[in-house]
């Protein structure tokens, strides 16, 4: 059978979902999005998103598309629920996959979100024809997807790779899982401002500052620190910015170092907005991470920026979880 | 084709090799061992295998024997070469995997110990009809096997799988391989002995110990605690033994729920020497772990003792290795 030329990516967040229409080259043909919370009931949801694709899959032709991959931030692979925020006026377990499948009456699949980044890394982007390699995705949490012998690992259950949620400082700060140290209160976006506060706190009462001193002004004057605010000092050589990558590095590198006397990847692969910090990020991850490894391991994996644009990448990884749907 | 009926499995140690003919049920039908250090280089030590197996392939049939499978501490699947330690008299990189094809003319296949044993439990042991799953070997150092996906994993250079260099503890206990805090330097034999010494150490002046204070009458007297007079004297009621076994069940599961959150196992199985202390370390480890974990994982995941007896695991596992090799 000729294999077919299309498939449907769909990223759902708590806030927005993004969807579209992608070909085997890893081009978006079409895209639309809304807003996940304007929608009563996941039924509703689902609608919308087929109401919007239909007549582009009328034009593309229904037989050419290969099926739908959904990622979402608690998905299962295995049963095809989703697990949506507290505040979603959606309650329970969501069958996403039966949902979607009966809309659109194409196979379906889902996955959570970092693990659809990392399937789309391995199809279009930097892991491309990489068989053993791990992407983090550090936004407001820590996501991770690890792929071994060229197959992400899902576990027995469907929910492997929680990277973020390892212990990395033991009865360290507490986490929104309600245990104490997990990684992803450090190496967050909201564990590296967690990190700018408890240092900025240490230096409140130094001497006035230098004029490079831009986040020690910020806090002296109540203003907000952002996991942003704190690049651009970085990049504007403040001193304690630095400090607080390095400090973000340190508990970065000295996790990925356990992980990877587990996985042996060739590549780690940095995604999401506290990557976009570059060698702020990179070089003290890389740095602690080399530190810390047995020596079977040094010098050997490259720590990456993704190859995907943030904004594409969660459809990309949907649509090509979808490529191996077989009918 | 027929599938052929037998393996050969080879378990290489720093002191002895056991080598045996191991059928597809996992019968050992003909076994041997012999002393690694008696020999000079590589070349006679497979030679000596060699000339041991060699009637019992012509009485089972060369053309019925599927191949050879070898495992040994520091063995690395891609590249068919082993890593005797320093104090053998054979030198660098040994092309194990080579040298058996040469001499036995059949198809061979290497790999370290861990993955043998976790291959072995996977054919024949505790976790048949597993896809996901981990084997710990607590023996004089920790070696670890990772299966999903219903494959091992290798990883990008054939190293993966190290848990027992994972670090535990920051700062901690100095490893032999040159870093601190390594898992193994707490929840190995020499791991728990070194526990037993920090504990008595800061016991030794306590009041004269009751009766069943069996370690530090030991201690006092200057006689040697061992990881089997551990569990002796755990066995017999010792408070501080049992103490002891808490302290490594607390590195061994806090280490455990770790990597639960990367593989997400269906199960965990424990093998070796320190394994065969049963419910004195089962059940803490079981409960660190537990407290451990995200909730996603808990009281899900089983830790249970080998289904295979130290004796012949490895073999088993080397053989059963052999199982996969094509002609």
């Amino acid at each position: 059978m000729q294999p077919k030329s299309f498939s449907i990516g769909i990223d759902i967040g708590g806030t927005n979902t993004a969807f579209g229409l992608v070909n085997r080259r890893g081009d978006i043909l079409v895209q639309d999005r809304l807003r996940t919370q304007d929608y009563a009931s996941p039924e509703l949801f689902v609608q919308a998103i087929h109401k919007s694709l239909q007549p582009h899959i009328e034009q593309y032709g229904k037989d050419q598309i290969n099926g739908i991959g959904a990622g979402a931030p608690i998905a299962n692979h295995y049963t095809g629920e989703i697990l949506m925020s507290a505040n979603l006026l959606w309650k329970g377990a969501i069958p996403l996959q039966q949902l979607l499948h009966d809309a659109f009456d194409l196979p379906a699949t889902i996955t959570n979100d970092a693990n659809a980044t990392a399937i789309g890394e391995m199809t279009y982007g930097a892991a491309k024809g990489m068989r053993d390699f791990i992407i983090i995705t550090l936004g407001t949490g820590v996501g991770s997807g690890f792929v071994a012998n060229g197959q992400l690992i899902y576990g027995h259950d469907g929910f492997a790779g929680e990277l973020g949620h390892t212990i990395a400082v033991r009865d360290g700060r507490l986490c929104g899982c309600g245990r104490r140290g997990c990684m992803e209160t450090y190496a967050s976006a909201t564990g590296i401002v967690r990190t700018a506060m408890e240092l900025l706190e240490t230096h409140r009462d130094d001497p006035k500052p230098e004029q490079d001193d831009w986040l020690l002004k910020i806090y002296r004057e109540g203003g907000e620190i952002s996991s942003s605010g704190i690049y651009k000092a970085a990049v504007a050589g403040d001193p304690l910015a630095i400090e607080i990558f390095e400090l973000t590095g340190k508990i970065l590198g000295e996790t990925l170092a356990n992980a990877v006397a587990i996985t042996s990847p060739e590549a780690i692969i940095l995604f999401g907005g506290l990557a976009k910090a570059g060698d702020f990020i990179l070089k003290p991850t890389k740095r602690h991470m080399e530190a810390n490894l047995l020596s079977v391991y040094q010098n050997k994996i490259d720590i990456i920026p993704s190859g995907l644009s943030e904004r594409d990448a969660a459809i990309l990884g949907a649509a090509a979880l979808a490529w191996d749907l077989s009918h």
